[in-house]
């Protein structure tokens, strides 16, 4: 019998799922999952170019669906796994949900919103670097294509 | 003969418009229009408790609906008027967005982008205190109601 350890690499790893379907999608590979009590409530990957859409990011389309699930603005007991760390606009939406924690695969050193500044409050946990030379990878990878 | 004068004054009494829609559904008063070449292409109102979405800021709204009708991602031409000035998950998809332009009335001390930081290149222009008390007297008077 196999156990499944669910840690930060066992949701990482299902991010990365999430990522690889944006991947196929030609979408920049950026995959979420969001996680309740060990149980992923919500998914969502980068769907920026199919929805002509730049608010259909990974996280924005998985804490939408996160909240239809709990049917509630707020996700305070959540963690949110994302291959990326989040740019301006999910850092803004995770604070707005109060999400717990968020898990990170790479930094964006461009868009990332540490870059701009950190807004969020001591409270919220954040970690990043879990998978990263995957994550990083799948990004690395998507823009040499792309050249 | 009336002549309709479009300036900042105009658009931003549309944008009162969808705030007092959202106030009528017992959301945060907050309203905005995105216009192009002096046309209202897009509107957006918060829905945030009827969508139990902490995304669904009127900006949010009004720019996925501009970039459906625009059929691009990007609205470069475009110049977003709204109620409030934008928290930082709207400052963010503002930025993804490229519009040229953003009209405020009132400020949010608390939850403005700019109590955190500037994300805006210096492209991107930025008014604030166009009907401000309007906008803002709109505001206190639904938290006052709330107390």
């Amino acid at each position: 019998m196999t156990v499944i350890n669910f840690d930060d690499e066992y949701f990482m790893r299902q991010a990365l799922i999430e990522a690889a379907k944006a991947k196929e999608e030609n979408e920049i590979p950026i995959g979420c999952v969001i996680v309740s009590n060990n149980k992923i409530i919500a998914r969502g990957h980068n769907m920026s170019e199919m929805l002509n859409d730049c608010t259909s990011h990974a996280e924005m389309i998985a804490i939408t669906a996160a909240e239809e699930f709990t049917n509630s603005k707020y996700l305070q007991d959540c963690k949110l796994y994302v291959t990326v760390e989040p740019c301006l606009m999910c850092a803004g939406a995770i604070m707005w949900s109060q999400i717990a924690e968020i898990i990170y695969g790479t930094r964006d050193l461009k868009r990332g919103y540490s870059v701009f500044c950190n807004p969020f409050a001591k409270k919220i946990k954040i970690k990043g670097g879990i998978l990263e030379q995957e994550c990083r990878q799948l990004m690395q990878d998507f823009f040499k294509d792309k050249r």
